[in-house]
């Protein structure tokens, strides 16, 4: 089951790839053709008992809706998640922080989000607390702190100034990601991405839009226990 | 003396520029050749009083030095000023304040805080209050609303968030002023200019390291009195 | 009424702005889910008496058609305001003069004359007046001074040279609005913008389209009495 | 001591920095006067034990040779570390995995080395096993698990395709940092940059060239033990 | 037949191209008017016997259904072949060797797969066998050596490393084939592009998407016999 | 009739242009509301004799099927003219030659056509005369020079290489109008344009699409006979 | 002496060019080996009699020094010209009015100005007429047309806003050359061409700095006679 | 001996590569610090018997002045070649034709050549045959045919229109490779980059300057035997 699996001429799944990384192959479904998507989808969740997709149009999670399995539909976050009966979630470890700057950022924020929880970590959240009215995000960092956040994701558009501010208060690791919102120059998230890579606070940042990935990393950092032995975990998951 | 006055073959100084607009013809040292410069500088002074120089190399100063009257070089700024005894400075009206993020925008700052104050304005100044320590920008703020400022010019390089930080905090017209610091990708100023223009927080903006025009710009907000006769002020200018 | 108000898990609206800014929150359409959108102006609008929104598609501007109180639209201008009876417009305070190059410029300019009366200005238009045949300025810039103009907003697309030319002729100050006009190398407003930022008179500039951010820091400007106390006006509204 | 820290009108230290965020604030001197420098190192040093001093030149490390306390000089780092006899590194905690994909990638590498040590981390080394001969890496990766290494960061230049071949491999987060090598199109890092932001495996990513960035990001990553009590550390350091 | 054939006011076929180059003009169905593309495509095939129509949309392909001969339609490739009973393809000599990095590269890969067969060559396929599962090109690789392969086209998306790392492990050419997938920063294709021009190992490089091209100079130089007396090949066709 | 026209309070006619210029306003009809669109086009048709609308889409043409006079409709070329019966077509002086690379071009070189007949010159075409087989070129032009062409406008996209080629070979002015076909890096006409501009023989050039700068300015130059009195011409026009 | 004449393996003059084209070779200085410089120039004037060289650094003009013929140097705008005693320049046909924005486009309007007048035009000069004093360029433009100017050439840095006002005065070509000047964002002459490009009235364009080009294709353009026969011109040069 | 050699804690050499792939590792010196340097071309001198060292500045070459064996030093291309006596070439097997445009392209085109020639190839060259006098390149041509050249190396800066008419011509593979030279818009060899990606003849492309990977490139084409096995060649090689 974990050599990887070709589907015709255009597929060959990675399956091993939860098992090196800790992160399963997840699938992108915009660019595949509708054909392509449906055969990766059912063979993924047929040989590993879950099949994550993001970037999903109504349409597309329309495409998947035959399969079989329980069906988690997030539309406002372009994801979908397919789970067989046999399927455990991993246990709860680490708890990744999520802010956004603006309304405009939700949908990133949410497959972050999402990733984050399936890859097993606790989740807090704070939408629209963007520094143009900057005392709603100190109040929020309140609420972290208490839930023990053992890393920040600070979504954020337009001027992208969010991760930075963030930065510069807390002691764990903040992932910044910008958002392909404002129009005119540098917009499409241009901007942001470049104010994060230029953020004067250490940061770490992802693709513009890249909910997935920031909430990938997150999880990898949040389940980190310096120096203890690989594979470990001894605590149970949610089937 | 107000119509244009031609110099050689090479330059055509617009004398009438500060009747017309309230900012008078300032002369930019970059990119032009040291004969060319001497004889502009020179006419500018001997015509009307007060030559300006900005973005001025240490050799352009030099090379400036034999010119008649009272010489103020601002080495760090590249600024510097010529005046003949007869020139009075206008009376003092509106305040500027002036804050930067970091000591690498010193330069910048300090170049329009010599024009402001060059076309009559009273500066406060609070450098080095970036937003990785954002305390130091609220104790800046208190002391700039105590001295009743106008018009803010905010200067920042790498993410330039200070202004769009600041303009969500006061209700004077703040101006953003991206500086060429930073290195790697959008670096020299990109970065700065760009979030400043994608502020989710109103702001006018000019041109990576425009500290002349920041100046210029505030200065005909902060004398602005709404509905006053035109060529107004009957406060006294210095000498 | 004045602490943030939490609208579900999405939205946290800053009611207190229009108090430490001058500018109240104003809602963008553009990129808000429509029940987002519904939800975030109904709250504004019963918290404040008035909701400005702005970049709104027709389709934007009907998906609020059920929500109480005046409904003003501006479909050429994509802005939409709704007031409460209750609702009182500030006293007009200084004047605002916006002047556009081309026809097609007509959206922007319109969107800060909007932008500029809601903030309690006074406004004078004079509509495509580009460099093009440059006597059309001439003419309405003799109308616009004997209305005591505070401040302009010249608005533009292509080649973006009218806030260049107005700016040296003026003693106001000019901000330049680049419009998203113009096929072909740098278009959509990239070639006005970087005119504007360039430009060889002392201008302010805002991001590509920002008629938004042209009214709001005009009105800040237009407002403007040096050394005033602040809060002041005690003229009257219009409720 | 733990408030800013005003130095003259030019710098205002944030010295509460590393209780706040676990990182202090570390010394850019590219860009400042030496003056400024010199005045901000010999503060920040005998406030608070040490001053740690990046993107310093032969001539700006020369500079700071008469300051008091022990000098670690790293000139092909571009880094310096001054400390006062009484200054005690932190205990060592967690372990962070250096790899880079050229020679001209050392100094990136070694400033991101220096400054996860400074801030408490042991490091492991590879360099130059870039993905030409892939066969390199695979040797590298197998002695770094077995040091059990936390966190990964990845140097490479040209088409950086190193940090996305490392996360396709391994369970720890990966943090790419891009280098400025590379003639041509999308040189100077800019190609490696958007290589790891469109990595296929999920990447964190920092700025070009940033190595500062990516060992504080990487110290802030290797010390989380989930769900501990913040400040925590029994472990004693090394003065 | 063989000199331009000029076609109304709009088109002058250039039929000799093959005897010039080897390869024929080819038909890009973009950006034609169908109008224009019916009379070409038709010339074209009553000329030579044969047209191939590349980036045709499948209503480009609906439009051309009742023009003469067999028709060959490959709608996920983007391509159509008409041919008249008289055409008989050149015997195939050399093999090309088709790798894509993921099922989001398939529309490109065979492209260039239907262009080097259509051209006289054997082509042997791998696809999706990208980097971040990076023990399916060493399978492939394997496969690919049993057969001889002359020449290699690697097409990716993303971070384009597939081709680098295989040029790493061949000793044939390889071409690299960027493709317009990926969202966010330097996406379409631009950062693929990128990292193939920076690539560590030699490698030559088409524009993004450009299967045809990939596939003409990919048969050109699987063909070459070094020193033969030009023209050559006593091999038999198919007709 | 020749002073500025205002329309409403969106538009202002600059009837003189032609006298000073010798074009006349041609009306833009891409970005204008369709109901200003009519208002202009019928105004100048009044005002003027004969109104020219570049790139119109077929919605645009028919918008102003209502209006009086002749009208020319070229949708290939994205071109109308209206004229009243009282309108007469200057006499022809000067002739332009009008090559394009490829079928896509036509669109643009009809455009660049029209409007050099509309100022008053003759023309002659060739169209599909690209560098991949450049004896196109040499027989076309042949037929150009025994016409006594004046000037030529050379169209091309892609690699944008025929005007170069042309410039090479004739001792008339030559004008580049890069055109915005072209997939992938630099497409869109980018291309085309830096080549132009990078052109190793001396060529004149416009805006990517300009077709009709491209015929005025030719028109211009074509017109031009040196040392002669302004206005001249006692040609009769055709009416 | 037409056919292309080889010099050692790195040369192949063109020398027939100035037949075909009535533009001789010019030797472009920058990026030259001076050995191979000397070689070329050397050649170029035995052979043709004249040869000029352009953007030429002051080591460039000196390592010349020693070719024979008559020398005549203009280090301000870079150029160089030598010719034999025999060496007769064409008759003056045409005028050629040459503006320039500021002091700093010095250099590029004189290489302009150097090559029409060595190509064998009259040319007119006003330098320093920029749009932010426009009543400099009206009157200029009234001397200009007195000297009945064939065809204008308007050099401008920063927002480059010249041409365009002057193409909506005059009835004559305008060449628009953007100059490198300009700090900040879309600097070194980026902001100038891409205006000239977008101008609201019809301008031809050249590269940023290609005095050049302009002064090339004016000389075209100025000594058009429309339909005259080819090779033309009876009157006597001057040599 | 074939295994990685790690030198110090810097490099790791990769002696496999000339096996693995047919082209050695070759020594970017540019980028590397002198110690490094030497001691990489020391060890790949003493463990293969030849160090070929590119884009290596004087300083660099008389650097490795001490290091044994034969030094051939070509500092027109910035290439150098360390061989000891027990090194023989390959046996030359195919033909690669060099030409470039202009003499400003001399130096990469050297190094292609010189390359070529160490990977076993036989050269023939035509320099300065760029298309503003394309007869030169007709005359070449024929020349470079009766050679029987396998593959066309095209060097071309400026507009880059050498390989598109080339490979419009020829029936081998064309290497199209950009040069840095042109100044302005679209300079250092971007233009030509990207005309040859967007060229429509079909054409392989390497990175702006990368005179080492178009000649290992062609080296890869010029030897194939379709088919043949493996490892091959009889012939003897040059000691």
């Amino acid at each position: 089951m974990r050599f990887p699996v070709r589907i015709a001429d255009f597929a060959c799944l990675d399956l091993a790839r939860q098992g090196r990384t800790g992160i399963p192959e997840v699938v992108l479904a915009e660019g595949k053709r509708p054909a392509h998507l449906q055969r990766i989808v059912g063979t993924m969740l047929s040989k590993t008992g879950r099949a994550i997709v993001t970037r999903a149009s109504p349409g597309a999670i329309r495409s998947l809706a035959r399969l079989p399995g329980r069906h988690r539909e997030y539309p406002a976050a372009g994801v979908m998640v397919l789970t067989m009966p046999s399927f455990c979630l991993p246990a709860r470890r680490g708890t990744v922080g999520i802010l956004c700057a603006g309304t405009s950022d939700f949908k990133v924020a949410e497959e972050a989000r999402i990733i984050a929880e399936q890859l097993g970590c606790r989740t807090v959240r704070a939408y629209d607390v963007g520094v143009a009215g900057v005392h709603r995000l100190f109040e929020a960092l309140g609420r972290m702190r208490r839930q023990n956040v053992d890393v920040y994701i600070a979504v954020a558009g337009r001027e992208g100034a969010l991760p930075t501010l963030l930065a510069g208060m807390v002691d764990r690791p903040v992932i910044g990601v910008p958002v392909s919102t404002g129009y005119g120059m540098a917009g499409k998230g241009r901007s942001a991405l470049y104010a994060m890579l230029q953020s004067c606070s250490p940061l770490a940042v992802v693709n513009i839009d890249a909910g997935f990935v920031a909430g990938a990393v997150a999880a990898q950092i949040a389940r980190i226990t310096p120096g203890q032995a690989r594979g470990g975990a001894g605590r149970k998951g949610r089937c």
